[in-house]
């Protein structure tokens, strides 16, 4: 029998996302356990007492796996089912690099210039963030994803290329399956937004 | 024939060495560029545009391989020869897992009180990569290496499981032929402290 698959998420995160959609893809059956990160569970600080943070991949008697994009690298590997990173190993190393790109430079820019207070830091990781945007929109041009005409590994305006990734990639009916409704989603971050504002105003020196 | 592999790099990077050794363990032939990092050769920024750092791996005619753990598991996968990781899936999620650990967790609040001036920025980096090096210590205990008995992907004392590990790996043949002399690493880094603490201090706001 085989053993069991739980990931322990969140409502809304975009790194639980990339955990689902990699499980979903892969047809691996799994229990989605919803964490409340203000109020993290003991399962939680159990299994991430290091980084406290979703997602969490439990699979059989294991510790462990953390992180996004190792989770979706475990999940490839583990499971029988369509490959998520490509066969060839410099496609790999492509695959992998942009994933990080995506991460560390746009997203992270991104996610810090929408909870800015207008300012110079702010307008520093608008800036960051269109810059790397662009770079990745060339790399997307003429390619339906990012790695082949599948969705793969890597997710993501002015920005053609990237729109209709980004259409593509949403209507995909694996993708559709993991996406919360738009209405909850924005109630979310309508919820939290004074605290994460407040948070990371005073990151960059202006409580 | 094979295709000839390049790897730029500069005297004395940590980054530069891993990729280094990954090359040297799989028994890969490649030529080493070393590269003034005050005065960039045009054959980094044209391979590199995007971070403009080392290393970057260049085999054949494809574009660059980026980023140290990357061109690791690019070394691994495109070359016969010892595995560098492990077999097993999720020991490899593990390995992957410990080396951003290092990365991330240890090496930078490392090098970052290295570089401050005494106060409470440094004291935080202080207790960060001490806390964090005993998280490798405790994962490190009974293990030789970190994933196994042989030099593997890994690599970073109060700490006597870490200090063991430092010295099987600086005793093992094919990473002490990427290892230079002590003293002109010493020489290399006494030349750049002065500018070094200067853009430290300045990022934490002490200019």
């Amino acid at each position: 029998m085989a053993e069991p698959v739980k990931l322990i998420g969140a409502f809304g995160s975009p790194f639980v996302h990339r955990a689902e959609v990699a499980l979903r893809l892969k047809g691996v059956p799994f229990e989605l356990i919803l964490e409340d990160l203000n109020n993290k569970s003991e399962l939680l600080l159990k299994h991430n007492p290091i980084h406290k943070t979703v997602p969490v991949l439990l699979h059989g008697d294991r510790p462990a796996v953390l992180e996004s994009l190792l989770i979706v690298e475990y999940v490839d590997e583990a499971f029988d089912g369509p490959p998520l990173l490509p066969a060839d190993p410099y496609e790999r190393a492509m695959a992998r690099f942009w994933a990080q790109f995506i991460e560390q430079k746009c997203s992270r820019p991104f996610w810090m210039a929408v909870w800015l207070d207008d300012g110079e830091a702010r307008e520093g990781f608008v800036r960051d963030t269109k810059e790397n945007l662009a770079l990745l929109e060339a790399r997307l041009q003429g390619k339906r994803f990012f790695a082949g005409d599948a969705v793969g590994l890597v997710g993501a305006g002015e920005f053609p290329a990237l729109r209709r990734w980004a259409e593509d990639y949403t209507s995909d009916a694996t993708v559709v399956a993991c996406l919360p409704p738009r209405e909850q989603l924005a109630a979310h971050f309508a919820g939290k937004k004074d605290r994460i504002k407040l948070a990371v105003n005073a990151m960059v020196g202006r409580a």
